[in-house]
């Protein structure tokens, strides 16, 4: 797997290009892909951004941390379809004592699809609020 | 079916509620519903409300017109939890000549879970913008 | 809740009736329901049915067993569209010491859309097959 | 994409392999991938290995013609968990004049977690089953 992760795009404003495809179950009797679906491709992202930066969301769960969703923004600018290559770029565009924003955008071919934002805080296994622990500062505000 | 819709209420700020049942598979591992399954709960929502205003969003496609989401919001306030029966309030909070916003409030036992906005424009079948129909506002605007 | 549950119709074959009602997001840009959501609205019957019961599935997790798929089967015979309702009819069609498949037809308008069966086996806590317990057969093999 | 399409695996016993993330919304409470998520893994196999082949689904419908579920069995063999690398083998194990059969492997490190079938008839844009037209079984039958 590290060819593959490798592959993964981080651009000059800090997003990482994960590639993602379009599945028959993702569209709807429209066509397109299901408005609801989005947040599941931010996920991947999300997920894929912190692997490459060291710190996998598995691991960050198995260490007792947990990033809880608490806000989510979504427009919607083009519609995606069935078998598209999308892009989905991923970054962390906000940080705070006790949680942070992701930002996404989903392209297709240089053509914006949707843009969107997941702001989670930082909670321990006794889902109570607590200060994002060092390790993932650390790793998640890696330049790398 | 006519009693059961007849038993949504709708209340005094304009709300319809319709009840929800968690299913197994709206859950993950964390024990609660995932948060992308949300826009989901509204579409719920959204549907019961038309079909009880008397303008099922079905028959709004079979007569040309589309309500496409441009943009959606969701705050996350409570888990929601395999099994709970929730009740997703939704009302109009904002028309515009060719768009509307659908709001969402979603309880369990009087505790808020989670409370949204969708953004709407109308479409004809080639996906132009078009002002809303008559019928539309007509039926949605009621206050029935 | 208790006059809609009461609402359920148990037919003289032993088949619980539930009703759904197809969700945008079920269907896909063929314009029907996509073949994997069914073992979702078999979930729901099989839900339902534990429930009508009077031994809801979440109870038997609390109680610290679990009823574990390990094959389904299912034939698609005719297309499910949006906003159509279904009937979900289920019935426990086989018993065996440490295990029950469950059967479901789904209809709409008495035309049938998929039949399908879910086999599972019982286990404990630490996941080991175990005897289904008593106050589980009690319940399911009710005539009421 | 070609590089990463050459990558996939074509065994002796002609199965394609796919490699898919178990995704945080696959799971279920259970801390596991939901059993009704297996059949959309089921369609990223299927959906590749035609694509392999030269003969992408999507192209396929765009010459008129659809490949219908009509059957599928599963057998769940152990349980598969989150960010888990999977590994979907698929090949067509049965041919008729007017259908096939997809049959598939899901495996985590050699170890098996499902296995399945998809029965498929092909029809044409009426919804009329047909014979399976030329090219089809020309790309699908190749050895390559």
């Amino acid at each position: 797997m590290e060819d593959k992760r490798m592959a993964y795009k981080n651009d000059e404003d800090g997003f990482i290009h994960v590639p993602i495809r379009v599945r028959y179950a993702d569209t709807d009797r429209m066509g397109i892909v299901y408005y609801g679906n989005y947040p599941l491709y931010f996920e991947i992202g999300r997920s894929e951004y912190m692997r490459q930066k060291g710190c996998a969301y598995r691991e960050v769960e198995e260490r007792g941390h947990y990033l809880v969703v608490v806000r989510m923004e979504v427009k919607y600018y083009n519609p995606a379809f069935y078998d598209d290559e999308l892009i989905v770029r991923t970054r962390i565009s906000e940080w705070k004592s006790r949680g942070l924003t992701f930002q996404y955008r989903i392209f297709r071919d240089g053509e914006i699809i949707v843009e969107g934002k997941t702001m989670h805080i930082c909670t321990n296994t006794d889902k109570k609020p607590t200060v994002i622990p060092k390790y993932l500062t650390d790793a998640l505000k890696d330049e790398g």
